[in-house]
C-alpha cells in the first residue's frame, strides 16, 4: 500500500477528459476516509488529461478515498494508502492558538517571524535559488509571495511563466490556467516546506500588467477554487487573500472579497489560515469577519498593537511595519535600528512582525519583491529575537498590560509562563523597576542588547522606594514597583529577562 | 512725567487699609487711558499696607489713570505717565498668529522652543543663579514654571517662600497669600522676560505637600485672581493653568477649571496665552473651549500633531513629549536622540514641542524641576533647530500637506513662504523628491544633519519619473514628484531645506 507521512502530500492522479476546457467543464472531489471520519477534498485539472487529487492526511493509519466527478472517466475511482508518524521536524500547519498566538497541528508554538519576496517565483531559477540559499542562513519562518508577477518600480522584468494560457492571439486566456506556471510555484512552496518556512500565499494584488488584476468576477471565484484545491495539501499554505486589497476595491467589490474568503473555506479542508492585508493605513479589513483567522495589517504604528488586538480579538501580523531599505518610497527606507526597535515593540505587545528590504540595486535586485541576497542589518536580529523568544514560549507573549496603561503605553514588556521580557527601546534608564517580580525568590536576570545580540546577567539592585505622590487631597504611598530593580548602562535598545533561577 | 516704555511695566503704590485681612477686604481697580481708549486694571494688596497697580502699555504717548476702591484711602487716585517707544529687542507679549502659530504684538514672529523647570524659583538662590546663566547659554525662549513648590521624587527639600502665610499656630493662612514669595517669582518672571524668555506659569499642580493643591474653591478662585492682578502687567507671561490638571480633578472638578479660566479673562487686559496641561493622554481638556488660546498637550505620539491641530484649530504646544534623561520614571529617560528626532516631527507637523531633562544626580540637581545645569545633548540640537527655524519664518511653518496622507503620514515636511523643509527621521533614502518643488526654478537646496548640526548644499539629481502603478483597471502614470531629487547620504536624521536661491 502506498505509504504517506502524517503532514506530508498524498497524491492521486487519473487520465480524464482533454477535450473543450477542462479546467472549466470538469468537476473533480474525493471522499477520503480514516474509520468513520470522512473529509471532502477538491480534484483539480493539470493540463494535457491529467487530473489530480491531492490529500494533506492529519492522522496515522489507513486512509480510503473514492472520488466524484461529472467525467465518466473520473468518477467512482478508489484507492487507499498508509498515513506513517511524521518526519522529524513536521508539526504540521499552523493554527490559531491561545486567542492571539500560533501553533502547529500538533501543538508546537509557532511564532512568525515572516519575511517579504512578493515575485520570487516568478524571478530566474538562478535568483530563486539564491533566494532559498539567503533563507536557509536566515531565520525566517514565514515568506510572502504572489501567485502573480509583479508590475512595479524596480520589478519590470517578465514574469518567469505565464499564470494563464495564451490563446492563439497572445491572449491571455483567464479561463485556462497554466499548469506548469502553477507547478512551478508550488514546488517552490514545498521548498519552503522543506526549510520550516510557511508560504504566506497572496492571492490578488494590484501591481499588474498583464490583465491578471482585472479577471472577472466568475474568473477570480474560479482561480480561487483552483488555488485551493492545488495547493491547500501543503501543510504550510497561508492565505493571504491580498497584498493592499484595498487599491483593488474599484474592480473587486467587497462583496467579492467576502466571497474569496468563503471558497477558500469551501475548497480548503484542513482551514489554513486566511487573512487580507491593507494598503492605507485607514482601510484595514474588518478582521472580526468569521471567516478571518488573524489580523494582517500594514501599519508603521507598532505601539498600537494592542489597539488591534482588542479592536479585532485575533492574532495581530503587522506584515509592513515599514521595510529596511534605502529606495525613494516612504515605506522602504527606514533604517535596520528602526525596523529592529519595531519588531521588539511588536512582540512584546502580543503581536508579530513582518521584515522587508527595499536597498536600492543597480540591477534592481531587491529582497522584498525579487528576493535574492539580503543586504541589511536587520534579518541577524531579527532572528536573534526569534531565538530568544523560542527559548521560553509556552502558550505565546502576552503584553504585561493589554491596555497598555502606564507605563506600558510608553515602553512594551510581555510575559509567557514563568518568564518576563521588558524592551526599553529608546528609553534609557539607569535603574528599571516596573514589571519585574513582585515576589522576592530566586531569578535568573539578564540584559539583553537588542542590536549587538548579547545576554549577559543583569546587576540585580534594591527596588527605589517609592516616594509617596499626592494627587490633591490624595495621598498615595505605593509600595515599590518590584522586589527589586536592575542597574543599566544608561542607553537606549535594551531589554530585561526575568526567568526562575531554575530555569 | 514718569516715563515708561512700551511693554514695559508702569507701576503705581498707595498706602492702604492694612488691619483685618487686606487681601480679602479691599477692592482695587484703576481704569486707565490713553486718548479715548479705557482699559480696566486690577490692583492688588503687597502687605504691610501698601497697595499697587501695575499696567504694561501697548501704545507710546500720554496715558492717564484713576483708581476706584471699596477703600476711601485707595478711591479716586490719579495719575499719568508717558509712553516712550518700546526698548530695543521688546517686540510686546505673544498672541496667537496665523490660526496655528504665534507672533509678538507688533508681528515678530514667535516660535516656542521651551523647556520645563517646574519649581526652579523655590530652590536656594545660588541655584536659581546657575538656572538663569544656563538659560543664557541655551536658545530655550520659553520656561515652564509653577508657583507653588513641587513634592515629588528628587524632589523633597523646602520651599525657598511659603507662598501663603502662616499664622500662630503654624498653619497657613489660605487667605493670607505671602507677598514676599509672588514678589519673588515676579522678579525672576521679570528676569526671564529680560532675557527674551516666555515665563508659562502654571497655576495648579498636584505635587503637592503643603496644602496648597487643596485650599477651598473660593481660596482658589482668589488665588488665581491675585495672580493675574500682581502679574499680568509682564510682557512674557503665559497662564498655564495647571501641570496635569486631570490628576487634580478629585479635588478641583471641571467647573472650577473653567472658572479659573474666567478668572484669568477678568483680571488679565492684555488677554496673555492661555492653556492647561494633561497627564494622562487620554485625558485632554477640550482645548476648543473659546478660553483656551491654546493647545498645551503631554503626549509622545507626535506624529498625531496634524491630528490635534484638527482637532482643536489651535496652535499646538506639546510641552511633554518626554524627557531626555536617565532616572526610573518612563516619561523622564528617552535619548537626546530621540527627543530631537521628536521636536523635529512635532515642527514639521505644525506644532511646537517642549524640551526637559531627567538626569539621575546624587543631589537630585535635575534641570526638569530644579533647573541648574543642563546635562544632555538635546538643548543643542533643539537650538540648531530654532535658529534654522527664524531664519526662514513669516507666517509659521504649515505642514505640507494637512491631513497627513501619504508620504506625509510617514515622513514630516512643512513649508513657510517660500522655504520647504522636509524631515525624513527613521527614513533613510539614497534619493527624494517628494515636497521639493514642482516647478523648475533656482533654488537652494541644503541637506541638514539634524544631529550633528550641520547645513551643506545638498546634491541636486533629476526627479527619477515614476513607474506606471496600477490598481486593477486603472493605470497611474504620474508625473514625477517633483522637478528634481536630491541624493542623500543613506543614515537616518536628516532633513532637507529648500528656497529659492536669491534669498
Amino acid at each position: 500500500m502506498t505509504e504517506v507521512a502524517q503532514w506530508d502530500v498524498f497524491e492521486a492522479s487519473f487520465e480524464g477528459p482533454s477535450g473543450g476546457n477542462s479546467f472549466l467543464d470538469v468537476r473533480l472531489e474525493a471522499f477520503v476516509q480514516h474509520k468513520s471520519r470522512q473529509m471532502r477534498v477538491p480534484g483539480f485539472y493539470d493540463g494535457e488529461g491529467i487530473f489530480r487529487i491531492r490529500f494533506m492526511p492529519d492522522t496515522e493509519g489507513e486512509w480510503l478515498f473514492s472520488t466524484r466527478s461529472n467525467a465518466a472517466e473520473l468518477d467512482g475511482k478508489t484507492g487507499s494508502f498508509m498515513v506513517t508518524p511524521a518526519r522529524p521536524g513536521v508539526h504540521g500547519p499552523v493554527r490559531v492558538a491561545n486567542k492571539f498566538h500560533f501553533a502547529h497541528a500538533d501543538g508546537t508554538p509557532f511564532l512568525p517571524f515572516g519575511t517579504t519576496c512578493y515575485a520570487w517565483t516568478h524571478q530566474p531559477l538562478e535568483e530563486q535559488g539564491k533566494t532559498l540559499e539567503s533563507l536557509k542562513k536566515a531565520r525566517f519562518n514565514k515568506l510572502r509571495m504572489g501567485v502573480f508577477p509583479k508590475d512595479y518600480p524596480y520589478n519590470v522584468n517578465e514574469a518567469l511563466h505565464d499564470v494563464y494560457q495564451k490563446d492563439s492571439d497572445g491572449q491571455y486566456d483567464f479561463d485556462r490556467p497554466n499548469p506548469e506556471s502553477f507547478r512551478h510555484f508550488e514546488n517552490q512552496v514545498k521548498a519552503l516546506g522543506e526549510m520550516g518556512i510557511e508560504a504566506d500565499i497572496i492571492i490578488f494584488h494590484p501591481y499588474d500588467r498583464w490583465g491578471y488584476s482585472d479577471m472577472s468576477e466568475r474568473q477570480d471565484y474560479a482561480y480561487v477554487q483552483y488555488l485551493a484545491a492545488r495547493l491547500s495539501a501543503y501543510r504550510n499554505v497561508w492565505w493571504s487573500l491580498a497584498n493592499e486589497y484595498d487599491f483593488l476595491l474599484n474592480t473587486k467589490p467587497m462583496h467579492q472579497w467576502n466571497r474569496y474568503f468563503h471558497i477558500l473555506e469551501e475548497n480548503d479542508p484542513y482551514g489554513h489560515l486566511r487573512s487580507i492585508h491593507n494598503g492605507d493605513p485607514e482601510a484595514n479589513y474588518d478582521h472580526r469577519k468569521a471567516w478571518v483567522t488573524h489580523v494582517c495589517i500594514q501599519n508603521w504604528d507598532v505601539k498600537r498593537t494592542g489597539e488591534w488586538r482588542l479592536a479585532y480579538g485575533k492574532p495581530v501580523v503587522n506584515d509592513e511595519p515599514e521595510y529596511e531599505g534605502s529606495i525613494i518610497q516612504v515605506w522602504g527606507n527606514i533604517s535596520a535600528q528602526e525596523l529592529v526597535h519595531r519588531f521588539w515593540i511588536t512582540t512584546m505587545r502580543g503581536g508579530y512582525a513582518g521584515h522587508g528590504e527595499t536597498f536600492s540595486h543597480p540591477d534592481d535586485l531587491i529582497w522584498w519583491a525579487k528576493g535574492g541576497e539580503l543586504r541589511g542589518e536587520a534579518w541577524k536580529r531579527i532572528g536573534f529575537l526569534r531565538d530568544l523568544l523560542e527559548q521560553d514560549v509556552s502558550n505565546g507573549f502576552e503584553p504585561i498590560d493589554p491596555q497598555t496603561r502606564y507605563p506600558w503605553n510608553r515602553v512594551s514588556g510581555a510575559r509567557d509562563g514563568d518568564t518576563t521580557i521588558i524592551y526599553l527601546g529608546e528609553h534609557q534608564p539607569l535603574i528599571w523597576a516596573a514589571g519585574l517580580p513582585q515576589e522576592p525568590g530566586d531569578y535568573q536576570v539578564d540584559l539583553i542588547d537588542t542590536w549587538n545580540m548579547t545576554v549577559e546577567p543583569a546587576k540585580v539592585v534594591p527596588a527605589p522606594a517609592n516616594h509617596p505622590t499626592r494627587h490633591g487631597a490624595v495621598v498615595m504611598q505605593r509600595k515599590p514597583d518590584a522586589a527589586f530593580a536592575v542597574e543599566l548602562p544608561g542607553r537606549p535598545h535594551l531589554a530585561i529577562r526575568v526567568r526562575p533561577a531554575s530555569a
